[in-house]
Order: C-alpha cells, then sequence, then structure tokens
C-alpha cells in the first residue's frame, strides 16, 4: 500500500480517534477535499488534503470522507471507474483503504447523505479551505459550515478537542516533522553549496530556490509553503525570485519542506551571497541570533510563549543599544516598541500538519481561551500567546530588517527620534534583512530543536558557502 | 515593471483586443482568478491566471477584471493595502499596470458592479475554473456563468471569437512558446544527464524528476502540469514517484514548462536508465519514432489532424506487423483498432496557453464546429479534429504502451486472438511505455518543430545518457 504506514503509525491514528471519541460525545465527519482544476479541470492544482482530515485518517485521500464515532471510523469514498485505469493505472480500492486505515465500514459517497439524514443526529464537524468540498459538506449536513461571524455549538466543540490534541505532537506526528526536518536542512545545505557558484555564473534567487526546492522534490516531499528566496530580506514574505545575486547582498531563505503525509519544517537562515559576511552583516547577525539562541535556552513547559516574544525583542533591543543603533534601556526600548521598528512580526508560531498549525481555526489554537491579539505594533503581529506544553513544536525565529515603509514613515521617525541614531544606522544599510528560524518540541525537560543540525553560527555558514 | 514586456508585446496585445472588438459587438468581462487558500487562508495553492485573461492582458494579476470595449481595456484592480507593504513590499498600483498593459481607464472592483450595472448591457464574459471567481462573476452580471448545458448566447459568440483568435499563435504568443520550448528542452537534457547516476546511486523516479523541475524553476518558471516521471510508463497519466530506478526500466519523462506569462510546452522523451536501450526496446523505440517521424513530416495547413492522427496509427501498426506482434494489413488493424491495444489515445492536441489549449471549453476548440468525439475506441481520446492552419501549435505524441487493463482484458484478447501474436508480444515485456512527443509549429510552408534541438534518435539519447 502507498505511504507506507507501519503499525505502529496505524496504532497512533487510532489512538487519536480514540481520544477524540473520549473528549467529544457528537460524531464528527471530516472532508478531505479535493483537487482544484488550474487553468482547466484535467489540469489541476496540487492536491494537498485537509490538516484536520490527515490528523485523523493519516493519509491524502481525495474526495474522501471520514465519520468518527465513539473513537471508531467509517470511510466514504468512491473507487475510480474502470475507464480511469488506463490513465491513471491500478489503485488500492476503498475496501483495502478502510483495512489499511483501520477502519471499522466503508461506504461509497453516495451513502453518506442518507446516512447521516437516517441517524438524525447532529454531526460536529470542521470546513476544509477548498470551496467546492465545502458546498458538497453544508449540502450533507443540511447547514452552513465554516462561517466564523455563527459558528455552530457542535463545530466549536469539536474544534476545542481538535486544538487540544493537536497542540502536543505523538511519537507519530514527531517522526512526522523530523523527517520533514531533515529534507527541509539538506535543501538548505544544497542552497548554501549553490551560492557562491550562482553568483559566479551571474545567476539569481530563482537558482538558489531551484537548488533548495530540488532536495524536497528528490524526497518526494513538497514545499510546506511558498520559499522565500531573495536579496530583499526586508520584505517579509518575499514569493518574487526574479533578483540577480550581486556582491554584498545577503540572501535570506526560508524554506520548508511537506511530507507527502502532510506535515511540515520552517527553516530560516540568511547568508552572504560572496560567502563571507561584511563587517555590519556579521554585527547585526550576531544580535540576532543573541535572540535566537536566548529564546531557545529559555524554552520549557509552562513558560508564556509571549515571555519568549519579549526576550527577543529585549536581547535585539539590547544588541542595538550595543551596537549604537538604538539608545536607551531595553526594557523601556521595547515596551516603547522601539525595537518593532526592525522586527515588527512574532518570534514563531506553531508547527505540525500546517507550517502555521491550526491557523485555518483563526486565533482560537494559536491563543488561549480568553486571549486575543494585543493592539501593540511590537505584539500584535504574534500568532501564538499560550503557556508552552510539552509535545508543542513551536518555531524560533528573531529577525532585523530595515522595512522602509517603517523607517521612513515620517511619524515614527519623528516618534523614536530620540530612541534611534540614523546615522549610525546608515552603516549598516548592507542589511536589508536577516532572519534565523528554527523548529523546536517542547520536552518535559525544557526543549529539543528539531532543526539543530543545520548551522546557525557564522564560522559554519562560511564553511558550508565555502567547502 | 515586471515581466519584463517589451513594446512589442504590448503591440501584440493591443493587436488581439482590437481583433476581439472586430469580430464581437458585445463588450467583454474577464476575470483573472484569484489564488485559492492550501490548508489555510495565508497558505496559498500556486496563483494560475485564467488563460483568456492572459490572452488579451498579457500578465497574471491577481483578483483582477478586465473590460474590453471596442478594442479597448479597461482594468478593475484594487491596490494592495498600505499595510501590504510590510509583508510583500513595494509592488505597482493600479495605475502602473493600466499605463504598463495599455488600458484606458482603470477603477477600483467596487466600481466593477455599478458601472456594469449602469450601461444596462448585457456583457459577454467566459468562466474561469477558480470557484471563487465564478461566484464573484456571476453576482456581478446577475446571472449563471459556465454552465455547459444552458451556455449564455453571448459567452458563446465570445468563445467562438476567442477560439478563433488563439487558434493561431502572434509573434508574441510564438515568443513564449520558444521560451518555454527551450527551458523544457534543457530540463530534458538534466533528466537524461541526471540518470544513470541516479541508478548508481540507487535513487528512483522523484531523482529524476527534481533534476527536470530543477530547471524549469531556476528559470523562474513553473511544471506547466503534474510532471509524469515513470518506470510505468504504461500508466498515461502517471502523478506518483516512489519507484526506485532498476536495471533494465525504460523510463518515460512527460514535463513541460510553463513561462511567467502562462505559456506552455509539453516534451515526453522515454530512455533507459541504464544508458542503453535493450533489443527488444530499440526495435518498439523505432517503431514509435518513424510514427513521429512520419506525422511532423506530413504536418501543413489544410492537413486534418484525425489523418494525422490514423497515420500515426497506420505506422505503428506497420512497425508491430513488420516486428510479427499484429498480424494483417495495416490499414485493415487500424480500421478494427487493434492499433489501440497498444496506443489507445491521441496523437496530440493543440498547445498554447494551455498544455491542452483551451480544453477548459470542452470540445469547441479542438473539434471543427459540427463535429464530436468518434465513439470507437481507437479515435475517441483525439483530442484535435480540425484542419490544421498556419500559427497553430500541436504536439505529435504516438506512444507503445503494454497496459494490463487492455491487454489482459478478455473480451479483447477474443476479439484480436487473429490479429495479435501474443507469444511474440512477451518477448517485449521490458517494454512498458514509450512515448515520444514535440511541440510542432504549422507555418505557411509546412511545420517547425519547437523542440527539435532535444534529440530523438537512440544514438544522441545514448549520447546524452553517457556523456
Amino acid at each position: 500500500m502507498p505511504y507506507g504506514l507501519e503499525e505502529r503509525d496505524r496504532q497512533d491514528l487510532r489512538h487519536r480517534r480514540q481520544r477524540l471519541g473520549q473528549h467529544l460525545a457528537a460524531p464528527v465527519l471530516l472532508w478531505s477535499g479535493g483537487a482544484l482544476a488550474r487553468n482547466f479541470p484535467a489540469n489541476v492544482l496540487p492536491f494537498r488534503a485537509s490538516s484536520h482530515f490527515l490528523y485523523f485518517a493519516g493519509i491524502p485521500l481525495q474526495n474522501a470522507v471520514i465519520a468518527l464515532v465513539g473513537g471508531e471510523m467509517t470511510l466514504y469514498l468512491d473507487d475510480a471507474p474502470e475507464a480511469a485505469t488506463l490513465w491513471h493505472g491500478e489503485s488500492p480500492r476503498r475496501q483495502d483503504w478502510a483495512e489499511y486505515l483501520g477502519a471499522i465500514a466503508h461506504f461509497p459517497l453516495a451513502d453518506l447523505g442518507p446516512q447521516v439524514q437516517d441517524q438524525g443526529q447532529q454531526w460536529a464537524t470542521i470546513a476544509p479551505q477548498d470551496p467546492l468540498t465545502r458546498q458538497h459538506q453544508e449540502q450533507i449536513l443540511g447547514r452552513r459550515v465554516g462561517d466564523p461571524r455563527s459558528p455552530h455549538a457542535l463545530d466549536l466543540a469539536l474544534t476545542e478537542v481538535v486544538i487540544s490534541l493537536r497542540l502536543s505532537h505523538d511519537r507519530f506526528a514527531l517522526a512526522q516533522l523530523e523527517a520533514a526536518a531533515a529534507v527541509s536542512m539538506q535543501a538548505h545545505g544544497a542552497a548554501l553549496a549553490a551560492t557562491v557558484p550562482i553568483l559566479a555564473q551571474g545567476g539569481g534567487e530563482a537558482a538558489v530556490r531551484s537548488a533548495l526546492e530540488a532536495v524536497m522534490i528528490r524526497h518526494n516531499m513538497t514545499p510546506a509553503y511558498s520559499s522565500i528566496v531573495t536579496v530583499q530580506g526586508e520584505v517579509l514574505h518575499n514569493d518574487h525570485y526574479h533578483h540577480p545575486l550581486q556582491p554584498g547582498d545577503l540572501l535570506l531563505v526560508d524554506g520548508g519542506a511537506e511530507t507527502a503525509l502532510g506535515w511540515a519544517a520552517d527553516i530560516t537562515r540568511t547568508w552572504p551571497v560572496s560567502g563571507r559576511f561584511s563587517p555590519s552583516q556579521r554585527a547585526i547577525y550576531a544580535v540576532v541570533l543573541a535572540a535566537h539562541d536566548a529564546c531557545i535556552a529559555a524554552l520549557k513547559p509552562g513558560v508564556e510563549y509571549e515571555a519568549i516574544h519579549l526576550l527577543a525583542c529585549e536581547v535585539l533591543a539590547q544588541g542595538l543599544v550595543d551596537l549604537g543603533i538604538l539608545r536607551g534601556q531595553p526594557l523601556d526600548l521595547v515596551a516603547a516598541d522601539a525595537h518593532a521598528l526592525f522586527f515588527p512580526h512574532g518570534v514563531g508560531h506553531l508547527l505540525g500538519l500546517d507550517v502555521h498549525d491550526m491557523e485555518d481555526l483563526g486565533d482560537r489554537a494559536g491563543y488561549a481561551p480568553g486571549r486575543v491579539r494585543s493592539d501593540r505594533f511590537g505584539l500584535g503581529y504574534l500568532r501564538l500567546h499560550r503557556p508552552l506544553q510539552a509535545g508543542m513544536v513551536v518555531t524560533i525565529e528573531p529577525g532585523f530588517y530595515q522595512v522602509p515603509a517603517l523607517l521612513e514613515d515620517p511619524q515614527r521617525r519623528d516618534r523614536y527620534r530620540h530612541q534611534v541614531n540614523w546615522e549610525r544606522l546608515a552603516e549598516f544599510a548592507d542589511v536589508r534583512g536577516i532572519r534565523i528560524e528554527d523548529d523546536v518540541l517542547i520536552t518535559e525537560a525544557g526543549c529539543r530543536v528539531l532543526t539543530a543540525a543545520l548551522p546557525t553560527a557564522i564560522a559554519a555558514l562560511e564553511a558550508l558557502l565555502n567547502p
């Protein structure tokens, strides 16, 4: 059978379903979703199954529905028509999938509606992203789904249980996350090794992206998100790759692989395309790395993630004070959001089946009950605001950016005229953006960096750049 | 400005709009479509603009609408909100795009509905693939769109004009198709060069796919469709890549790049993973290549594409007779669909902005008015059934496959018991699937193979495999 699930994987899947059944009385229906047409119906966009479906079913079946009742799973799936064998080859039948995944029963999709109506029960569900599947879902359930303004009480209850389960990763999840991390580290290694030759050949960002993603493709993985490979590191979500590399540029590479079963990695490294950091780049890089290391050293169960974010801000502020870019006491600077001129985003997020895990549920997963986004500029972009617990995987990704929209804004320049030494800052003009990001598992004892085998130290990066 | 349109490109775009205005009195609205959520709203599937939008607007703007009236274009597009600058950087404004593309006016999207209603006219349109955009379209126009059972008369009229324009490629289109072909040939060259080392390292299909697609990514292009890289060549649309390469395997690689502006290439080569064809593989390959060459030699304006398909069938049948696999006269074998046991698909299709160009319109583009699909097994899968005309680009892709679902079907085995020498066929068991595919421009004088720089001859392929 495809995907190579082992018996212990299937045990973990069964255990997830049992825990769901223990915590939720209502029966549950989850849709996997379907492939959407790209430019014509037979040419489809890459299929990505719904993460909630993947969490309980394990594998990315297309156009499948699972019913989860009392810890047991029923699979609804249509067998491919005979004619499809010519074009797509022999594939497992519904019965094979059901046995493989441990479903207690299996039916064609046409049976789903009648069975749901016969049982006269209210089913809980979560909306998938694919709008055509959502239509099918609403038709089967006879009600709206996924409207954040008026969520169904059962769906809310299901959402809370799913969050509680998915916040802490089991053995199977960790094995997948480690596999994604391993390939992602190898991909960054290939991108590092390719950079100096690409500069010499007059190549650009696209060539480094090619080196990065080629490793993912070679391992039958896919980018978990649009890779960022940019000499304009100050553009936080840059998905263009048309710039040539120029001597003196820093290259910011934020790329992570996703396993065939949907589990993600998320790694950022920033390196000089010429192979050597300039003194100004070296100085700022050291500040960001200090923040990164301080955060990781502080991770353990019970610690508030917001405190980790604020720690990153303080270490960054201290470093920028030491470099003469900021003036004042770090704690005061952070309280005034002066650090956020250079570090406007949050220090990280949950990682799991989604690179921002469970972000399809809005802030329900990232924010503990009762908490809402801050209206402070230096805190409002924080995606995770919960106490840490063992089994969580989070990213730690402090950065330093010179964003023109922030630094050239007259109001901000006036507000921070005492805190920022603009003349000194001008000496660091060759640092457009630096980010250092790792994936970290919270353990009972503290934490373990899943992506530690890819170095962060300047000397180690330079060694990889100049083999 | 992005995408590097030259003045002559913009002239070609204007000329397309003028020709549309000359052939259609009704005003036209075309939607580009939007990026669809992958697993959460901020993590989107790769955006592909509607091909009809691309044909007249030129570039893949997201969530844009163009109005085409009397040969002139108006652009509806929202500027990115200020906050987006932080995450996505500075981007051109609507006014910049409008000037760049030669639009005579430009408005935010909110103006579209009122302007459409004020003018009290009936607008023609074509449905995009993206279901959310189609909802917006239906809301703006106040009617259903894209229902094949009851198409709107204006939409049908627009469709006919668009087909007539897009069937013959202009200079800009050809430049794009040639760029896609050049990168695709380079990609296949990289895949060829990588194969023997991958076999030696115990690698598999995924590693060859990586070599292929890395070239596309390096050139800021994308696969125009899911690459087929398979040792199971008999599975016609194989999009799995998990098999290791084994000595003796043939590898079928069907991959084409798409330019950033949406124009496609589509190339197939089949080669032995060990670097040398076996005698049986060599013999069948020569038969497929003879069909490929005969078809290309026969391409010229006025020739029926169905006749090209039948020519491929006859050459294949003759070759299989010569090898002792089939018995009888080639013309009789083709009339009996005996060739289709081994070549069940059509010999090719239109190529342009879509790899199956305009297949979103069903068979309206591929089939001349009044023609419908044959119910013969050997003809029913033909995607193109028109007389050829100068400016068309078509693929030529004969093949030979041993599909168990066909060859082990008791009814077929009985029906063709006199025509097939099953014992002789068994001597070619190491030929699971061979396809040879090139992209060909029909010219006034005959044709020009856009992908000719990638060799098809056995000796040349073996030279690339063993550099």
